[in-house]
């Protein structure tokens, strides 16, 4: 409609302004203006000139700040019944040959029966793999990559609890990879890390559980062996085609589940709340492509992971305590799925971080509820058990969210100063974990002891994709390390 | 992990509980627990079987209420300076011959050079339309799709306004589809409103107004001047692939502009919100393509649309006042986006409805601040124009929510009758738009007379899509008609 802003008329001001919004680090009077090779000089800069030339030619990109985020999400559909209509999805998406990812307890469930009613209905040609491993590693992940080569389908159809979502996006990686090492994704620095520059074949997926969020998000985590690390793949051309969200078909979910799942949902919406902004993170990515998912707490996931806090707090005791309140239950799987998106573009920290060691150096501790023949610390129990300790120590990165966390867990923070926020959340939090019941109130009650926190520092220091977002930690090894020992030490009692 | 729940133990509680929540219409007492043809009667039915039969065989499929809502947007890069990095995100997805779509206007601004450095930097092949029309008519879209059909890009970038978008999602339709009758896709009744079974090609959007939010919704509006209707093509394939906000691209935008893409964005985000829930829209649709984009309001559309209210009441003035706040420019390109999520996946509703007939019959009202060669309402005058009326007279379907959206425009709400929401919101509607100045406070000031509602009346009748998410209207035609007078003639003056 008109030219673009010319400098010169309230250039100071509107630089200084521009520059604070940006917050771009040079001084606002910059050589740049005067170099005779400016490409603009031809005519007088823009501010967009000003900015871009400075983007275009930061003075040491390791340090030049992001200053964009992306936000990417599955579609979703959600409602009671939704299940059956994944058939006719296939149809319109003019699959041919599908492969449907499961476990063999979901493989018994109605969500399955729906499924396989679906497409036969619609004549679409499939396969059924129901051997995902419940926590995948390396192994079990290998073996579905090697089931789904040979069938080369073109759609997959995953339906089960996180574990079999991400298992089922990893064999669509390697299906449309199939000459990649399995290590060229996997995140460094134990793995390559590189990006998915191909669009992976259509993946739709039914939740059965109300806690990863994985139907919406590009991540798959699995223990990898070889590393004696948990690790995992994550870039956003993973995620899921379409989430069908059937509140139905996570009411088979005992109460124990429930509780787990729901404490990764709490865990997901306040560490993605309040990781570190998207634009203090370093360095700036030169290509679009090298954004990570895990970018940092920004306008759109904030949105997303405190709603997902405020309905976590008030739905999941209900969810919990009541078999039989498919309301709460539905608010539950709504969450998970908001909180899935909230996380999968801003990232979590240190809960998750410590929760890989903590679950795979399971002193032997088998979680009440869970009908399974060996040790188990659920993945939602193993993120909640360090929350208060975790949250009291961020608190000084940012009170004002914290104030805002506690509040959502009805805590009245009119009165409290800013300096208490971390006291009020943490405690905020081991009264909501004490509330919920057969909660293990820190990790004495998982069998772990004191001497058990060297080895427990040691397996989260790997985790640099989520410990790069933690507000508030010292970038120092050995400060971050004692930083590190001091939450698992308030960790062990509360 | 436990078998799935059987119906005899708690039936009947289950049954209520799940009924209501899934706002099923069938006595909770129903037939076809007797009979033998159930084909699930060789095992005690599940829930799911109970609520899936009925959806399976309902009594009167015309009638049946919607069970399920789709959110689905397009990813969403937000940053000061991300233009730069479109030519990178076509090399990525390995495109080898764009179609870049602008206006005359738009061709001129920085956005357009950097869009053409970007792919002429990456070394791919372009060609550029830009003629395209403001408030598009289908004979403008019709000359873009003949240029398009014949050049058969791989992918499409549009660099504008919600025109330039909008044109730029048909000419991507029509060149998938060439064989297709322009009428094929547009909105029933109007067209015949077939559903598109194709994914499109990739479309990167860089918005260069911050108003419709086209860069993350399926829709595109234009004028059918054969049937004197403004109309449209929605659906989800023709979301962009990817938004670019860069709000250093909305600095161009005049004071005017700033205040009437604004009011849009106002608009699209209460008329959303307040929209009839999904779960009230009938007919229930037999196969997923054809749920309506414009779906009703629903709980993730929800958290969009307040949120783009409350940061367009807070930052729209700021922006429209001081054309050096890029803080507040920023903040509404969010907005904007925010809000088109939003609408994208509930729709609007009477404000849009009625400001079709109110632009296209423009009495030769010309706005301040427009520099063009002819009459012209902006769109989102008139949208806003009728919005105090709307909102008065919505009010009684959903007194709470009109309540929230007064309560963001900084109203206590604390002591206010809920029967009193409507009276308030639309108070506090006039006044923010006499706040912030040169809006005409009423048709009267656009030119119109009491004598031209019947002919606005009539022009707003053709808007079923967006008339049948209107909460309160009357589905008796001559009703409908009279509740239509009575908006328009309440939106004389104010």
């Amino acid at each position: 409609m008109v030219p673009a802003i010319r400098i010169p008329a309230s250039a100071a001001s509107r630089a200084r302004n521009l520059l604070r919004t940006v917050q771009y680090t040079h001084p606002p009077s910059c050589p740049c203006h005067s170099n005779p090779s400016h490409h603009h000089h031809h005519r007088s800069p823009t501010l967009a000139d000003h900015v871009r030339r400075h983007m275009a030619t930061p003075t040491d990109p390791s340090r030049e700040k992001e200053y964009a985020f992306e936000m990417a999400a599955s579609s979703i559909r959600f409602g009671p019944g939704a299940t059956k209509e994944v058939g006719m999805d296939f149809a319109n998406m003019k699959a041919k040959r599908v492969c449907i990812v499961t476990d063999s307890n979901v493989s018994k469930l109605d969500a399955m029966k729906q499924a396989v009613e679906g497409l036969t209905r619609e004549g679409i040609e499939f396969t059924v793999f129901d051997k995902v491993r419940i926590e995948p590693k390396d192994s079990s992940i290998k073996e579905a990559i090697a089931f789904a080569k040979p069938y080369n389908p073109d759609a997959f159809l995953a339906v089960g609890g996180g574990s079999v979502i991400d298992t089922a996006k990893l064999m669509n990686l390697y299906t449309v990879f199939p000459e990649a090492d399995f290590l060229d994704f996997v995140n460094a620095p134990i793995g390559k890390g590189l990006p998915v520059t191909k669009a992976l074949r259509p993946l739709v997926a039914v939740p059965t559980t109300a806690g990863t969020g994985s139907e919406t998000t590009g991540t798959a985590i699995f223990d990898l062996v070889s590393k004696g690390a948990k690790t995992g793949i994550a870039h956003r051309n993973l995620k899921p085609t379409l989430g069908i969200c059937d509140p139905i078909n996570t009411r088979t979910m005992p109460s124990a589940v429930h509780a787990s799942s729901g404490l990764d949902v709490l865990c997901h919406s306040l560490e993605s709340w309040t990781a570190i902004p998207y634009n203090e993170r370093t360095p700036r990515p030169t290509n679009p492509i090298n954004r990570p998912a895990y970018q940092g707490a920004n306008p759109i996931s904030d949105i997303f992971s405190l709603q997902a806090l405020r309905d976590t707090v008030k739905y999941l005791p209900r969810a919990v305590k009541d078999p039989d309140d498919f309301e709460a239950q539905s608010k539950m799987l709504l969450a998970a799925t908001l909180a899935g998106v909230g996380f999968g573009n801003a990232g979590v920290h240190l809960c998750h971080g410590m929760s890989y060691p903590i679950s795979s150096q399971n002193p032997g501790y088998k979680h009440a509820g869970y009908d399974v023949d060996h040790p188990i610390i659920p993945h939602g129990v193993s993120v909640a058990v360090t929350a208060p300790a975790v949250f009291r120590f961020t608190a000084a990165s940012n009170p004002d969210r914290h104030l805002a966390a506690a509040e959502a867990f009805g805590v009245d923070i009119s009165t409290v100063k800013r300096e208490s926020a971390g006291e009020v959340l943490g405690e905020a939090l081991a009264r909501f974990l004490s509330d919920l019941g057969d909660q293990p109130l820190g990790l004495k009650n998982l069998g772990f002891k004191s001497g058990d926190i060297e080895s427990l520092v040691e397996g989260t220091l790997p985790q640099r994709r989520v410990l790069m977002l933690a507000p508030n930690l010292n970038s120092e090894l050995e400060a971050e390390k004692d930083e590190l020992r001091g939450l698992l030490q308030e960790s062990l009692v509360y």
